[in-house]
């Protein structure tokens, strides 16, 4: 409950600050990522050439990496950005969409996470563990895969790596390698839409950017993308699907109070 | 009515296996086309950087190639995943966007068909004619032309490039060189927002991932937007226009059955 | 109301012609420009490679060019493009997005304005002032800045770069250097959604596509985003939010009409 109540501060200061929100992207989901962040209350750009990369996050408060569609001119700005965002203190949500799916992917992972310190990383369970060394089962970009273990997995690879690891899944874990939040929000339809994983990356941006305390600022992403999933799955009429459920969740997320958070809000700490 | 059953026994094929499927593909509709693949059952993967576009064929159930926004960088991996697809039996469906437009889109598209044997061609029937070395009429990219001789010119073009060819317009017509589907679905407010002829292209490969039997794979993807179109605007309230109209679409394909194939297909064999 | 009447004759004929409008763009917000084009009426064509701008042009009736999110590439085309429409009569709009947010969009910015001549340039008042010479206050791309002297500046800046010059704010000021209009219509729910900008200039382009009168094509363009935005948001319950927003704008404008403009039209010409 204290966690929830320390995200719902997070949501405030959004809200009165209007953070920038600075996203290197794939092409694939930017709107959806850039009306995200202006529905939960902050100030999106999408800037992806070197020409300009590093003067867009030194007005920003986060920088977003998502590798979901990459080539070598994005992965060039990545390590530019990234670098002038640690240089500055400005976190980073690193977001490895479909790490381990190819070679190309795997070698940008290997060289963000070695050049680059994130302040989270976001992924479903396969690509925390592709990270992990592990190989996880892949099947396109939107599966996940459960497992027993995946609370200690998230523990140990946050204490190796030293940030913050999100994994999401039918539960979403997310630990700083000692505390692990166990959360129980979410909706099976949000695998439906595209996106929601790469949204759900940007709002952790948008909470980790009024804090630095990034456990909490990637509990709160998490919880406000679940917790929407939930209300706009309940919003839907029977002939109501996919469609109405995309706009429902940009509606849920703009509504989003202190007492969704607290009502919805499911999260244990272990 | 075989034919209409057919369809559905491929869309239960889709739901059961999620079926990737590798587009490469415009800016404007990427995320449109990810979020029909989706809906219908499948899981998509947009991936059209030549660092890794041949991994990800291998990974995938069919291959969506179209040149809505085209550029050197996306054709060449256009090549490389196409004759990779080719390799390993992975059908292609490719949508000549704009095909005769510019010189540019007339040297792809002959580029490719050299290059690449495509599973099925699909577009409206102006692209259709520009492939078939006729000059149509060009009116932007989400006009068509109706002609009274188009059966015989896609029955023509399908036997000429060995393929299944699919052309849409007021009637859409599908063909293998043999047997051409006369297909009476679909609705005018298709034609009102962007993306459905790329959908229906996608809608085409998830179909086609789950059978060899391409006519029906390509009859089924387009019978699939159009009754959905037909059903997306059947629930129209008078005041809701385009955009209740784009959401409601993916309501309907979400919501696809055998019983909706059944009872809304109009499909005659000629 | 002798404005309003000329803009409602450009909607009728936007709608009888279909005109084609060539958009070089950005990434994030294609889609939606797409879409709003189709929804008044006429007809979008997204094009960005050096290979084909030019040819694209020519069979267009109006180029929308946007920085949203520049490279070199899409520079150079629109420079191409640029020329080519100057060459050919078509009508140029100018969306500086981001204006001195970077270096590289400053050079952007000052590089066509000394190589093309817009019909219409249409900004925030901060871009508007960064073109003019002056540093505005910048905060992420959807901010905007109110200034008492508004109405002088834009009408300076129109009569120096002779052209149309189009604020948007809380309310919006187009000037062709002598007569200036200000419009009242818009709500402040479009800037909760992205993309609303750029859509805006994909309308004026719509309008300035059947007139050489541009000073209402830009009002046209601007007053179809204002009153639309309005009937959006009164079609909507207490529960619903941006999502359901967006979808009732693109309702709203494929709706507008004679009647619309008459009724809820706001502007004063000083």
């Amino acid at each position: 409950m204290e966690a929830i109540k320390k995200v719902t501060v997070l949501l405030k200061k959004i809200k009165e600050s209007r953070p920038v929100i600075h996203h290197i992207t794939n092409y694939v989901t930017m709107n959806d990522s850039a009306n995200i962040v202006l529905a939960v209350g902050g100030s999106p750009i999408m800037a992806n050439d070197m020409a300009e990369v590093e003067e867009v996050v030194a007005i920003s408060r986060a920088l977003v990496l998502n590798i979901g569609t990459p080539n070598h001119d994005n992965f060039r700005s990545m390590l530019l950005a990234g670098k002038k965002a640690n240089e500055l203190g400005i976190p980073i949500v690193f977001d490895p969409v479909g790490a381990g799916a190819t070679t190309f992917r795997k070698e940008i992972c290997s060289r963000l996470l070695t050049d680059i310190k994130p302040a989270v990383i976001k992924g479903n369970i396969s690509e925390i563990m592709q990270l992990a060394g592990l190989n996880g089962y892949f099947h396109g970009i939107d599966s996940y895969l459960d497992i027993d273990n995946g609370k200690e997995l998230v523990r140990e690879l946050a204490g190796k790596l030293n940030c913050i690891v999100a994994a999401t899944g039918r539960r979403d874990m997310v630990s700083d390698g000692e505390i692990t939040f166990i959360i129980n929000n979410g909706h099976e339809m949000l695998s439906r839409i595209t996106g929601t994983g790469c949204m759900t990356s940007s709002l952790i941006g948008a909470f980790c950017s009024v804090t630095q305390d990034y456990l909490t600022g990637a509990a709160g992403g998490i919880m406000a993308m679940g917790i929407s999933g939930q209300l706009a799955f309940g919003s839907l009429l029977p002939n109501e699907g996919v469609g109405t459920f995309k706009a429902r969740l940009f509606d849920s997320v703009c509504k989003l109070s202190e007492d969704t958070f607290i009502k919805e809000g499911e999260v244990d700490v272990e």
